[in-house]
């Protein structure tokens, strides 16, 4: 069993903020994040996949491959994009980055098995400061 | 003569658009840094002062009071916020990094001077890949 | 189950020494480490709590509440001070990175257990060339 | 049970290519990195061994010690070499990263085992935007 | 006068040594540089451009521009590739990275002034320990 | 005119503190930086020189020299040392950062220049958020 991890970048726009509550509710609960009028992010992504090595290439999957898989189901649908507006994956979730892990493992995990590798980890730094991982 | 750098950190949503275009002449120009919904970024902002090293303090200035003066001409007026709605030396100009450094020039140069040292250098990545320096 | 991990650094000084050695033995076996006059180091300090994600705020745990817990706990005790002369926690210990990692984890573990979530692990940096982490 | 890592660094000239295989189908299957006239990597390596500390020392190896086994045993042998002609234990296998690091896995188990200490994982970047993981 | 940075990354093989002299002299002069069969990097180019900002769009130069004329001046013929064998503006020349960056900004000066900036600065990263900087 | 650049790195001791001073003005003056028991850093020092590419070699000095030089007369001197009580060259000098980089540039210019090389810059981090540059 091995495990390769590919970094991928995003940059978005984001706020926490519950529709639900007003904004003071919203500024006591999360502070400078609950700014309406959003603040943002250079997101950075790393996507650990785990399996055997194939004797015949040496991989345990082909790392362009899972770039243009990551690219496709996450990157190009965030990029530049607002977090709570633009991305269909996040629809009616706040957009914490807990939520935003869980949901990128959920865009990826069925799409990474097809390869016969298994996801492993989904692991985002918000900041340099802190990041999020989940294994599922 | 001597050089001394501190770096600070904010993290903003804009976006690159004119008023006066519509989105897709915006779209045209500056690509998916128009997008309508905004994005976002890590900035880091070095600001580097010149001058002489006083023989009683071992110091061309006390960086705490660099620290201090940054985040209250620049970092509290612009983290977590919108660059182009919420900053007030931001406004009416395009929220590019080359007019970000620019406008932090100017909010900071004349502070600077009275405490005898000299603005050198305001740098800004807007990411990893990208960054932007203005000497006045 | 979801891992957030926020950095926090400290600057400080330290020697690897036996009292009950005398120079020429801690020289033997902890080389410039033991140097009687000290030296020091930027660590960087990561901790990482695991637990379930709140429907309500999207978080684990407010990471402004896991920075000042990490703050009170451990960097205002060990910034700008000497590991093996005045941080509480460390009294009577060998000041290596393996220790201090154990150290930092009794200060933390009972307090984040408070907050519903699980200190997961401690990892500092004592140089970029090496880390230590534990598990508990 | 404590975890240490130390990192080391190589720069070392390779290709992904099997000898019978002709260039077109390397091409096909490991597109530009089987470039006939090779290409390289700054490549990172971080060794992370397990145990308890000793009560003695603190430490739970001796990094130094950890240092020149990795240099002896690893660096020294593909440092500025070429990863498919020069290096011993790398010879007959294909020149990937996953390979690469189960054959440096397999020089370090033993010679760590007789340290009391056991070998956790070995993890290598070939750029800085993926790594291997391998934990025996 | 603003100046702003693109940075971009290409991995090459390459060796210190010239076909004129013999392998001891080489490795005499070149040290571990000279291997016959090779090594490589990861090297990272910084083009910096300098210029007045538009006042249309804020920019100096569109970035997607600078980065698309980088991969087609010098990434696309430089990446995964071998510096001294495969590559036509180093034909000739000792592939050490002053010459690098010489022969990069021989690339990309008179591109760049097509579009009204001026070329400043060529850097190059060797590795993360030595960089080589040409201002022409 | 070329210029290259080595980054050295040495851990080392010190405290801001005027002996004539007593602890409360010390205090006063240089906050915790003037802790008695001392703090330390993992200082990055990066030595440039500028000259002409030699035509026999493409070099302009030759790094693994330059390497030993900044060993020879810097690091050794001050790695896991006290900055205030161990290196000679910083007796009865403030151990600011701006003092080290303008003593380290003492220690350096006159050997670089029997090179045939010029010294061009010292730059010290003391942390990753501040540095001082020093020309001469």
């Amino acid at each position: 069993m091995i495990y390769i991890t590919r970094k991928a970048s995003f940059n978005a726009a984001h706020k926490l903020a519950r529709p639900d509550w007003d904004e003071d509710k919203n500024l006591e609960v999360f502070g400078k994040c609950s700014n309406p009028n959003w603040h943002g992010h250079n997101y950075s992504l790393y996507v650990t996949v785990k399996g055997e090595v194939s004797p015949e290439t040496g991989f345990l999957v082909d790392l362009k491959w899972l770039k243009h898989l990551t690219n496709e189901l996450v990157v190009d649908k965030i990029d530049h994009k607002n977090i709570n507006l633009d991305v269909d994956f996040m629809k009616g979730k706040l957009a914490s980055t807990e939520n935003l892990a869980i949901a990128i493992w959920d865009q990826l995990f069925a799409a990474i098995a097809k390869s016969g590798a298994i996801l492993h980890c989904i692991k985002i730094y918000e900041t340099e400061n802190n990041y999020v991982e989940f294994f599922g």
